[in-house]
Parts: C-alpha cells; structure tokens; sequence
C-alpha cells in the first residue's frame, strides 16, 4: 500500500485515464444524516469543484450526473474531505431545496437521504 | 436498473459467489461523524451480522478484516441502514475505545475518523 496517510498534498489516483471511480459519502453539512453514496471519476471531481454542486459518476447511466440538475435541488459542496488513504471522499452539502434521494415518502415528499431503511434482522427492513 | 427502491426484503446483491464488494460507509451513532469508507462482501455483511461488530472485507490485504480486532478497539453495531437502490450500507456504531482511524495525529492518538483532511483549493490539503 503507498503511504500516503500524512501528506499534504492531493494524491487522489484517477487512473491514468481519469476513469476509475472513487467512492463519494455525502452528508448534510447542518444536520450529519448521510445522504448518499455514489462515486466520481477525475471529470465529476473537477466539475464539483468548479461549479460547487455536487457532481458524480452515474453508472448505471455512464454519465456524468449533477445532482438535482433538472429539478433545482442541487446539493451546495461547503467542505470536502479526504481520507487516510485517499481513495475517497466526503462531500458536506446544503440541499437547495426538499429531499436529496429520488425516492418519495407515503406523503410523497422526497426522502431527506438514501438511507431510510433500516436491516432489521439480517433478512428484512424497516423503514425509519 | 432494477426497480428494488420501495421493497421491504433485503435484496444486496454479493453475486453468486458472494463475493461482490459492496461500499459501506461507517458513521458514528453519538457524533455522527464519518469514519470509514469500506467495503463488504456476503461473508463481512454476515459476520457483522452475527458479531454485533463491524466487519469489511480489506482490498488491499484481500481477506476478512475486522476494524480494530488486534487492538480491541472494534466498531460495536449499533444500527444497519441500506439504500434505495440496495447498493450500499450505512454502519451507525459505536467506538470500543480510541479513534477508529489507523493514523495517529500530532499528539501520538489515533485520529477519531479517516476524514480528517480537508481538500482546500483542489491541490493541496489541511488537517481539520
């Protein structure tokens, strides 16, 4: 393993082809709940730090994949960080507006986040 | 891509041989605080299951790796999320002892999680 744990410069490896896919954990900057995990290649890395939104990998599209483009909810970066090894990411957002998952509640309300269910006894779930 | 966003059975997929990584991000239960950003397969996801302690499967070692079982400061369970698309684990835990990360910071103590490092102008880092 490359010993990268103390530096202070930005190691994060891409690939030569700026392809390979770091892991992404996004979480709300106000309230911690984690919002999502998604992935981002060199491209979704440099547009979130241009334009400041929150922009990853889709890979069941290919494509690259701002969040809430269409519908206006994008999710405002105010701090990102990196891990020990650098091999991911963590994104610390403000929601534009309603939910950040695609999913709708029984009030069909986006939910906040992606994790609204909980494993209940290694077979079923619950929603929380 | 399969419509799995709304069911209450547990459908992560680990391939046939199990043997599918699936990302795991590890928050802490009090703090919320992201820790880890991991992986599991279906042997890692049982033996959390079944120990109570979060359990991952180290890529860079290839085999079971249970955070913190040499120096039993493990990572106890305390609640299991998963995401719409069934895709990802969210681990909400609770330290034994110590910082869950394996660097130690400047005062010789494990740094309570990896992300502890902050991407500041997209080249260069800061500790937080």
């Amino acid at each position: 393993m490359k010993e990268i744990t103390k530096t202070l410069d930005l190691m994060l490896d891409f690939g030569v082809d700026g392809r390979t896919l770091i892991p992404v954990v996004t979480q709300d900057y106000s309230s911690k709940e984690v919002l999502i995990l998604s992935f981002a290649n060199r491209q979704a890395f440099e547009t979130t730090l241009e334009t400041g939104y929150a922009t990853y990998w889709s890979r069941s599209r290919d494509k690259l994949w701002t969040k809430g483009e269409e519908s206006k909810n994008r999710l405002i970066v105010r701090d990102i960080r990196i891990n020990c090894e650098q091999n991911s990411l963590l994104y610390l957002v403000e929601k534009e507006k309603g939910g950040a998952c695609h999913v709708k509640d029984s009030t069909d309300e986006y939910y906040s986040g992606c994790f609204y269910r909980r494993v209940k006894d290694g077979r079923t779930l619950e929603l929380i």
